[in-house]
């Protein structure tokens, strides 16, 4: 019941809305701009000439006019100039990026620690080290305008905490504030899952489709959902623990305490269970070669993943499920298998405008994500995120 | 990237959101109106005249004013005159209702064929009869403003067509074009579940929580999903199949082709399975007389029902189950072993804030959320629904 926007409110939308397209959708003319937002020229050019004199776009000749009349100049982000800090903390390694309105990865750092779990002292002191890095290389003129961190854990909303993690110390983790502090501006945090399908939404595989899952893998198996465009996030954040769904109740304990769960069917340890030395590429490489073992595996794994991707899809009806991380290799070895499964357990109709699809980012999907959800306050308020005042 | 709303469009939307805030919340005061959608008085004041004159809301005196100053006027909705036709289509039964705005029921008509099941024809034939009915009662300047249509099937969200039925004769069935010539006035058709959230979102258990899911048992188990205060439909509008959910897969055979499907485990087949008889009233005494059968049978349900729920709790994380239909009657027998299983099987953050509810509006949930589906044209432009043609 909430009253329509002010004068003042529009303005800000429509600001963000431009903004927003140029981020997303790249260098935009004017001419498309007005089509495509549904304004008249005069407005365009007023919101764009706020954003140039704010230093947060550039208005240019198109590089080709086809010699047909005054050619409409062309609204581009500043890349180079604006940007965000958007930084990934995976089981055993960290990433950190620096990364420009536009979504353009200008720099970027990576540490990993094959099998060992990080510590959140230790994530913050890599973050912090890696951020200050690239602080020093950016352009004298840059502007940072927020930090976004992908995090392969829950992720209570309200105050970017962590209740549990792969670790005893990571219990009750004020991540958001600890990082914060460590990279020296205010650090947005979300699951990994959450953020990974924001970006294939955004520049992904996803892209046009408003009804969407992410699957992410890792030692875990997390969810991203998006209904309508928008992120289902749940009461308190926790939304897409889709890894904790029973799919089997006589199936094995799982870490959370419960049974059968589809992480205990189609985790890490799933994948390398009675098959010991394999990880999925391995696994696969061997079903090839005739090994029984191995096809028996990657064919169990299969009918399990395609049963909880039945599951959600009778849940859920999204029009695209998006298989990353881990899943992704998973997904290609036993596709035959998910679809088999899945036009078996879910119903005709909700299945039958579907597309399963491998991340399109790749591992860098929650990376992209987590640059989404630093540059979110920019985009809903262009003048009055700080830029300006950096800007002199 | 879609503009901010126009001037034209924002007088739409603070027109919508008066009516609305009157239609769910009742008489309000303008003071109470100018503090709770955070406008002036005199906009109030023009917005609340706009709508009087088209005969949508009167503006009164209230009853006690407490006698301290000039008191503020109140602002009611018209239910007598301004009302839609609400329907509910069960499997062996059929509801009509005249709603009026503000959400009264002004006149009810049910017909019951407990066993047997109804075919499209007979629903139109049933629901044009008590609609015409309904007519000739309805006051003389009463304006009929739509007709919504409550379903216990699957709905495809672009038109209203039933993909499938419960018996053949179902089959893409263009039930929302089949019910508009029987009642004559365009019916808005929603799945019952669906519809049954946002009633209990709007004027029953959930009023307050944004994040919920509703499940409607019946002999198929449905579910309606809000998150964020938003129904999530999915790309086609066939989320919230719940009951195809795999929770057993050595379960039995399910009608939809699976097998172990949360509905063969909850659903009123499995109520009655190995204790003919009963159905969950009947095995709920039998269980309290000591009959053993009786008890492991109430046992097996509800912890069969947990294990859904705590599935549907990882994924979507909702504040609130509200358990309607069949399944009020099942939660209550089995309250105990719900909550048990819950615990056992949910991750403990994404249930630290549940709260498990019974429908507080009944089996008229899916009635009540018909009424809100046929006054949701009116609430977005409430002056250009075809009430002032009909008002002079």
């Amino acid at each position: 019941m909430r009253a329509a926007p002010t004068q003042e409110d529009i303005r800000r939308q429509n600001l963000g809305a431009l903004l927003r397209h140029v981020h997303v959708l790249g260098p935009t003319s004017r001419a498309q701009l007005t089509a495509g937002m549904g304004l008249n020229r005069s407005t365009i050019g007023a919101l764009t000439a706020d954003l140039a004199a704010a230093g947060l776009v550039v208005e240019e000749l198109p590089r080709d006019t086809g010699g047909r009349g005054r050619p409409s100049l062309v609204v581009r982000a500043q890349s180079q100039r604006v940007y965000v800090f958007a930084c990934v903390i995976g089981v055993d390694r960290v990433v950190a990026a620096r990364v420009g309105l536009g979504g353009v990865v200008l720099d970027r750092r990576e540490l990993q620690r094959p099998g060992s779990r990080f510590s959140p002292k230790e994530v913050a002191e890599a973050l912090g080290g890696f951020v200050g890095q690239m602080r020093l290389t950016a352009p004298r003129d840059g502007v940072c305008v927020g930090a976004g961190v992908a995090v392969c854990a829950m992720v209570r909303r309200s105050d970017g905490t962590i209740p549990e993690g792969p670790t005893p110390d990571w219990r009750d983790e004020p991540l958001g504030e600890r990082l914060s502090a460590a990279i020296g501006t205010v650090a947005m945090v979300g699951n990994d899952a959450d953020l990974g399908v924001v970006a294939e939404h955004t520049r992904g595989a996803a892209v046009g489709c408003d009804d969407v899952i992410y699957l992410h893998g890792d030692v875990c198996i997390g969810g991203g959902i998006l209904s309508a465009g928008r992120s289902v996030t749940g009461g308190d954040g926790y939304a897409g623990e889709v890894g904790h769904m029973v799919v089997n109740p006589d199936g094995l304990p799982c870490r959370c305490g419960s049974r059968g769960c589809w992480e205990t069917e189609i985790g890490e340890f799933a994948l390398t269970r009675g098959t010991a030395k394999h990880a999925i590429g391995g696994l696969a490489d061997a079903a090839a070669r005739g090994d029984q073992d191995a096809e028996e595996g990657l064919r169990r794994v299969g009918d399990w993943l395609g049963l909880g991707v039945a599951n959600l899809v009778n849940i859920l009806n999204p029009q695209m499920v998006v298989f990353g991380g881990t899943l992704r290799e998973v997904y290609l070895a036993t596709a035959a298998q998910v679809r088999s499964r899945l036009n078996r357990t879910s119903l005709a109709v909700t299945r039958e405008h579907l597309k399963l699809r491998t991340a399109a980012l790749g591992d860098d999907a929650p990376l992209y994500g987590a640059a989404e959800l630093a540059f979110a306050r920019l985009l809903e308020n262009p003048l009055e995120s700080g830029v300006e005042a950096a800007s002199g």
